[in-house]
């Protein structure tokens, strides 16, 4: 079941499974910000999601997928943040041990947080290596089975199951966008739209300074991340094989955006929605207020893909 | 009709007359905050509530309450800032032209947003007197009708109107606690409680360094606030007769907080909720939670009174 590209009833069955543990969260609008970007946008929160973030959609799905035996020798993942929080609090819930590997530069809110869901928490260098050489000795160790943030069938049909949502609520979406880093949340959110809403085209916002997504995606061929650099600490990472061939295959665009524009898309949802997004999420309003050739008069569906920021290190 | 406390029927009148103006805000809960408080909490969000604060119901009340020839000759207050703002869309909506007194240190996001509402600000000293000097020019110079920002029957009756909902929303409530500046809200709340679920006590959460209410409601007499000192801007106001009345008679009791507590609990909403408020809505989970032994356990009507921060300068 998962050594395949999640179809459409893999999807719904998904849906079905992590529905008791999820919060179906909400989908607002805003008439200052519709104003703002000439369009009408319709923002899915995943910032009220559990642990703050999509990522706990995901997280879920995997765990409720494990053996009984797996189940009891624990899970380990690395993760800049959101992931780790939505894996320790997906294995407290299902009595089961979490390994998170963390970079030692990860915000303390996200560090705090992990601890505090019981996870045992393991720092390494922030280097894409030096996680996947830390995990890899958890498992060996422990025998702990690894959860990928992202290039993972059941991570990408967790995932997808917030553009579900959004679709099933508001219907005749001309786009949905979504932000990108490893892909997870872009590919899954593909994938519903093309099982559930087949005209609704599929766009993504990515950091000017991490914009490996797009780079892969102009030139049709996978290109890693070096050394990116962008406030949104949630799209440092690179895609994987898994999420790069549901993007290549069914997202229409990819477009980017600077961290100036995604502060300043960021500030004014906090000020006139009054709710907290992180600044991956902002990336998709900066995109759509930045490119109004393409977005205006459109229906969109914005997916705020967190709301997991450290109060202390505001960029305002 | 509005010579007089607001009877049960002038209350659903007023909601009646100003529902295709507002939001219906929404009731949230936490469980991390419920945790905390060890109570069982139901946040009334007017944060959401347009121009970011409940003050927009009482200016929508008191404007449709006018005559055709006073909407003509416009209408005046002074205000600390959300009544200033509420007063001046809810004129915006009415074709009717709007002045608004400010004191010269309102914060900028708040001055700003009156001015893109149409309205004309004029600036004052940051006194009471300067305010209602500059207020009583505007009214003998243009004949506009001076709208007080809680001191009038008017303004009382749609404040209420929010806790009318939450009772609607969430029955068998033990306490509702809203925030007193003015007085205005709280005597709007003390009123809904009294008129639609007797049974639930009705109390009030004032900064340490603001608490004229608090000696006033201690005195049964009232006492002006001289020189207060908090971070919540929304709350330096003193009591008005009208709300002082209704406050002695319908309130069960004040409790204080000092601005850490405030900003402690403030964090806390905007990390654990993603919601954006003000400090003087947190003041009253401040309170919940540094009075155990009135609060645990309880089932709690907490009134997020708005969300209007300049993000300039956040306390965190």
């Amino acid at each position: 079941m998962w050594n395949n590209i999640p179809t459409k009833d893999t999807i719904k069955s998904t849906h079905e499974r992590i529905k008791p543990f999820i919060h179906k969260t909400p989908v607002l609008s805003c008439k200052a910000i519709n104003d703002t970007a000439n369009a009408d946008l319709y923002f899915k929160c995943e910032n009220f999601q559990k642990v703050g973030a999509f990522k706990f959609r995901g997280a879920t799905n995997a765990l409720l997928s494990l053996t009984d035996e797996e189940k009891q020798k624990g899970v380990v993942t690395h993760s800049s943040g959101n992931h780790a929080q939505a894996l320790a609090l997906a294995a407290k819930m299902n009595n089961c041990r979490a390994y998170i590997v963390m970079p030692e530069n990860a915000p303390s809110v996200k560090r705090n947080a992990v601890i505090g869901y019981g996870a045992e928490v393991i720092t390494c260098k922030p280097t894409l290596q030096a996680r996947e050489e830390t995990s890899e000795k958890v498992i060996q160790d422990i025998g702990a089975t690894f959860i990928h943030p992202y290039n993972d069938y059941r991570i990408i049909a967790g995932q997808a199951t917030s553009a579900k949502e959004l679709i099933n609520d508001i219907q005749g979406l001309d786009f949905i966008i979504a932000p990108v880093g490893g892909g997870g949340l872009l590919s899954g959110t593909a994938l519903s739209a093309h099982y559930f809403s087949p005209n609704t085209r599929v766009v993504a916002a990515e950091p000017e300074g991490a914009n490996d997504a797009y780079r892969s995606f102009k030139n049709k061929a996978f290109i890693p991340s070096e050394n990116p650099q962008t406030i949104c600490d949630g799209l440092l990472t690179s895609l994987g094989d898994k999420t790069f061939d549901i993007i290549i295959k069914h997202v229409n665009n990819i477009y980017t955006v600077s961290d100036d524009e995604i502060v300043a898309a960021m500030r004014l949802v906090w000020e006139r929605m009054k709710i907290v997004i992180e600044p991956s999420s902002a990336t998709t309003l900066a995109v759509v207020i930045k490119n109004p050739q393409v977005f205006a008069g459109q229906k969109i569906g914005v997916i705020f893909s967190g709301g997991n920021v450290d109060l202390s290190k505001l960029p305002f």
